[in-house]
């Protein structure tokens, strides 16, 4: 893989004087889990299979971990080579995150939710030679077998001693384990080499592939730690999925400090209670979530006779932006903290945290503390982070000045897989996040909006979503959006769509009208359809990409601005 | 600097397929304090000056780093030079943590308790080009002077416009600061080079130079915030020497988390009272020191009319084992946590923390847990540690066999600066710490004998330490001690000094039947001499270099073992 950006950076390193310092120890992953297993081997790691919750502990861990490698090994799989997983967060999963990188090859996660043909796209982008795949996902591999011509073997994970599928090459994960060395003397990788690689399904183009090496996610671990003050009594759930972005980092930092660790396996809001039951019954203290998860535990919560006291709960929340409304409700029944993690698949996961730092807490008041929790927080250190406006000059971090968030650092990628044209997505090193918002003094990040959202209207930006609540504090309308349309003089332009309310009527002009209190006349939408439904997508958002394709030519012979 | 052991290690790294991550971004120390200046701009920073307490934050400490970093460059300083400092714990060597190396240049700690002509031998085999040395300090930097020819220029650090020395050429820091600029565009520098370097200076031969790694001490921060549970919300005092290894990474992993810090300044175990009253009112919840200091301090918190409340407060104690009496007493007063801090100049320096483990916790009784903290702890993730017996054969963990401590990891040193002879104090990239001791299955390291002072007995081992001991149990001994002295047969046999107490008598034989209750009959001295004084060291240690150096050829012609 060739990377200009990268040989352009190193060549503005300078070397002083050498140090006399371990400096080639490589930071390699297994390093976590064989130290866990060493000075913490009685350490419980809890896991769910079909409706219970076992346990072993963390030398058990390592032995499997030690076995898997030495299966893989002996399957052929060398330094270099993609093993894919499909799974659910349950411990031949966990035990994997280390066996496969362990080798010197490559953990690829795939996203259960995703068509077999993407799947089989990632497979072959990636050129993954094996797939292990939990016994309950075989329709799911059968369907993408077709699509994965390179896949040289499949190795099903189950309990049962008999499976029936048509899935070929076939192989037992459980028997080879047994028929596999329980001791493993691994080999020191460079840390730079790729530990696991995840591929980003953005709403336009193909996946992209994020390969984080073994140094990425070290580094990453120690950060997250630091800044989520875990300690080693410490109680982790792993509730997001292993198969998105690094599980968040949580496995691997959980693992650094040998936390006991839950593993829920596979359920869905509609059955949560088992993951609320076990959160209170071994005193879990760290986990992370989807908003759409913490509903659902919050309304199991509220249906119990005795209110949990969780006070001691730290909840990651990513994905999308936790609301308010629910952190204080949690916060208010249980005690519990709802953290903010802002990141991508692209910045190792976390990048920064909603957290309000001391100084804030002495200087403001409660409100005040939540409008902080609702940014996208602080950076860790060794983030740098960056805001471009529309021509690419850096603006300052005074809270005002909205521009497109770049971030940079040790565990941020700095390019993706194989896949030259998307160069554009980097600058000086940095990542373009896409995000569009605001650094304010204090240092903590407010974003606005979603670039490709953003109507970039005559060199300045106009945000799409701001407008769309404006019309939508409009008591005649029902629903509104707004995006930019090519426009020949003026590169975009914005149009809105607007559901006015039954048996309510209003105008473009009463609409422009409305506006002109919070956005400047050159703003204004140039038209306001109005329509009887706006366009979504399957999960409920508004679907833009439709939008904009339907009305592509609109503005195409021009208007005025 | 020829590294065999580091070429050896290269040799056997595994590369896999290259990550996409931001790998060639360098871990640089400058990153730690530029990031709390710009997310902890207001976080404040106490420093005492003669007898008072004054404050200012990171912004200003920042600026300030900026001003001294751009001082010195226009002095000449550039990557690789050394510049030496001479200071108590003030906020101008913490400034110069981060100034110097931020440079390339490397920070050379110079201890203030050395004499000038061993001070001299350190900036000479260092090469230092110039000096920065407090006011209060420039009698001892002019006792270096002659021995420091190599010195291109003194930089005085003081408040005052006009000072009186002989010193030259002569800088004054305040003056270069106010001319210098606020801003700074740091150079990139390659992580494996050195930031700043610490002579060890042990009891035998001359002092040997650890260079640290920005990357060691990135890392070294990182991991011990992890391991002490450093959070941006503990305050930090920095007790132990700035002059000593790294300060022992405190001032590091305190810029980490952008920590409220105090810097005490000069003082002295007689007045330890501004420390204890700085302590109490700005609720400081970590610090470090060695036991002679905590005494102090315990001892000025007995006379308080009010016993404070300090339950927040962890201590890290080093330097030498603090006696479980002073852990208790502080922990039964006032709540304080005291955590054994085992390492070295040679190991970044804190390689393990005797902290009771949570597993432990359930498991044992009060007590039980009270020996856990007399060990020397738990090795960090990512510090590899083995025994090796008399051969050089790895032991197992079994807290029982005895053997030398080994350690290697990214912040231990692989090897001394410029000191070839010294390279038998490294196997297979592990350093040799020269200390004896065993792991137990928990991963608890338990120190018996530092090895210089172990008795090598015909490829055994005979523990001085445990033999005292033994001694000192019989009731007509007053004080004993016991070396090693060439043998021509068994390479070392015992030799026992013994002090009676006044007006009782006892033989040899009764010594050596007193010690076979716990010794073996070949691990008896050979001979017990009575005498009427033994040698001790200025600070009150068994002097048993001169012990061994006045009996050398007692054994000459050989003896009965």
């Amino acid at each position: 893989m060739s990377n200009a950006g990268r040989s352009a950076a190193a060549g503005r390193i300078v070397s002083g004087c050498p140090s006399t310092m371990g400096d080639d120890y490589q930071l390699n992953l297994t390093t976590l889990i064989r130290h866990a297993a060493r000075t913490h081997a009685e350490q419980q790691i809890l896991y769910r299979t079909a409706g219970a919750w076992e346990r072993y502990t963390y030398r058990d861990c390592y032995e499997r971990v030690c076995r898997a490698a030495n299966a893989l090994r002996s399957l052929g799989v060398s330094p270099g080579d993609r093993v894919g997983v499909l799974d659910f967060n349950s411990r031949r999963y966990f035990e994997l995150y280390y066996a496969i990188p362990g080798l010197g090859a490559i953990l690829l996660q795939l996203n259960l939710r995703l068509a077999p043909e993407e799947l089989g796209y990632i497979v072959g982008h990636s050129r993954a030679t094996f797939i292990c795949v939990d016994e309950t996902l075989l329709a799911l591999a059968e369907a993408l077998a077709p699509h994965a011509p390179g896949v040289k073997g499949w190795i099903v994970m189950t309990d049962k001693a008999e499976i029936r599928t048509t899935l070929a090459p076939l192989h037992h994960h459980e028997d080879l384990l047994a028929a596999a060395s329980p001791n493993m003397d691994w080999p020191i990788i460079d840390e730079r080499s790729a530990y696991s690689a995840c591929y980003t399904t953005g709403t336009t183009g193909r996946p992209k592939g994020v390969y984080y090496s073994h140094r990425a996610m070290y580094l990453h671990s120690l950060s997250l730690a630091v800044r989520i003050g875990l300690t080693s009594r410490d109680r982790v759930m792993l509730i997001s999925p292993l198969f998105h972005a690094q599980g968040w980092g949580l496995p691997q930092a959980a693992t650094l400090q040998a936390n006991k660790l839950l593993l829920p396996g596979r359920f869905t809001t509609e059955n949560i209670a088992p993951l609320v039951e076990a959160l209170i019954a071994e005193g879990v203290t760290v986990t992370g979530a989807v908003p759409t998860i913490l509903f659902a535990m919050l309304h199991h919560i509220e249906t119990l006779a005795v209110t949990p006291e969780l006070s001691r709960l730290r909840v990651l929340c990513g994905g999308s932006e936790p609301p308010l409304s629910l952190m204080k409700r949690l916060r208010e029944l249980t005690g519990a903290e709802v953290i903010q993690a802002y990141g991508a698949t692209e910045t190792g996961p976390c990048a920064s945290l909603s957290l309000p730092k001391p100084s804030l807490a002495e200087r403001l008041g409660p409100e005040e503390l939540w409008d902080v929790r609702c940014t996208q927080g602080l950076p860790g250190a060794g983030v740098d982070i960056k805001v471009l406006g529309p021509d690419d000059r850096e603006l300052p971090h005074d809270g005002k000045s909205v521009g497109e968030i770049c971030l940079r650092g040790p565990f941020i990628t700095s390019s993706y897989y194989d896949m030259p044209e998307s160069a554009n997505r980097f600058i000086d090193g940095y990542w373009r996040s896409g995000d569009v918002g605001s650094i304010d003094a204090d240092g903590y990040i407010n974003l606005t909006d979603r670039l490709k959202d953003v109507i970039k209207s005559g060199g300045e930006w106009i945000s799409s979503i701001d407008m769309e609540n404006a019309l939508a504090g409009h008591p005649a309308v029902l629903e509104a959006v707004v995006v930019g349309i090519p426009h020949p003089t003026w590169q975009e332009r914005p149009l809105a769509l607007v559901v006015r309310r039954p048996g309510l009527a209003v105008t473009q002009e009463q609409l422009h009208e409305h506006l002109l209190g919070t956005f400047g006349k050159w703003q204004l939408p140039d038209q306001i359809l109005f329509v009887t439904s706006i366009p979504k997508t399957s999960v409920g958002k508004l679907d833009k990409k439709v939008i904009r394709a339907e009305y592509a030519g609109l503005y195409a012979r021009g208007s005025g601005a």
